[in-house]
């Protein structure tokens, strides 16, 4: 099995195709880790996504310094991780985040899976004030895939 | 879609059957998470693992406050997640480590897998102390499951 470091790109790619992934947020010192569903907008290198608010929530109110991963895993020879670092923003339902909220929306309503916690506790609380839509901006990525030798390397 | 929490009693269960998961860690604030392979020892309440020592480890041995992740998705309205909140242990190969380091190598022989990057750059450095042995001591576990209701319900 042969490692090797993705490039910006390449990480890029393998974040814009996924639409799951592991969101860490902190607090004292403490990490938190939970799946999410997302969707990447390339254009502004932001990961949206949308929770009812709770523990992960008001952490990333607190701190917003992130961290999302992804992974894709054919087998124990062929494997991808990337991981990326970020900042979380909250897009409120106030005039001066119209834009951005429209462009969640489009996103979301166009991605979205309905099997996440955070999306079916969002249903259940649907136009209630407890769920949020937020976004990530991405600072930096690492990533790194495994594949077999090819054959006479 | 139905969602309700799990006792302490059904987050050991999950965990003690997951083999792989997310571990995030933090640093000055900045959470950190990679997937990871291990198994759980339920008479310690400690998950066992090994890793090539990078920025992981780095930052684990600064700040031992993790947290781990495992999920079982069988579809959109069958899923389970658990959450356990820990600490860092490194188990080097000490003669007051030696119990621990025994029962860490059966436990990871007897169940290892060899597909995950830690593990791969662990056999590309066998033998190599820039490879270590670690448990999470595990303080807390938070967990949820998504059922279809009953019919009638």
């Amino acid at each position: 099995m042969v490692i090797h470091g993705l490039t910006p790109d390449e990480c890029r790619e393998v974040l814009g195709r996924s639409r799951h992934g592991k969101l860490a947020c902190a607090r004292d010192g403490q990490p938190y880790v939970v799946p999410i569903s997302f969707y990447l907008d390339p254009e502004e290198n932001c990961a949206y996504s949308f929770s009812a608010v709770g523990q992960k929530i008001e952490w990333m109110r607190g701190n917003p310094k992130v961290c999302l991963e992804v992974d894709e895993i054919v087998d124990q020879f062929h494997w991808t991780t990337v991981v990326a670092f970020g900042r979380y923003e909250e897009i409120p339902d106030s005039r001066q985040h119209t834009d951005a909220r429209r462009r969640a929306h489009e996103l979301l309503q166009r991605h979205a899976e309905w099997w996440l916690p955070g999306i079916g506790r969002l249903n259940a609380t649907e136009g209630h004030p407890t769920s949020v839509i937020y976004r990530i901006h991405i600072d930096r990525m690492t990533g790194r895939r495994a594949d077999r030798p090819r054959p006479g390397s």
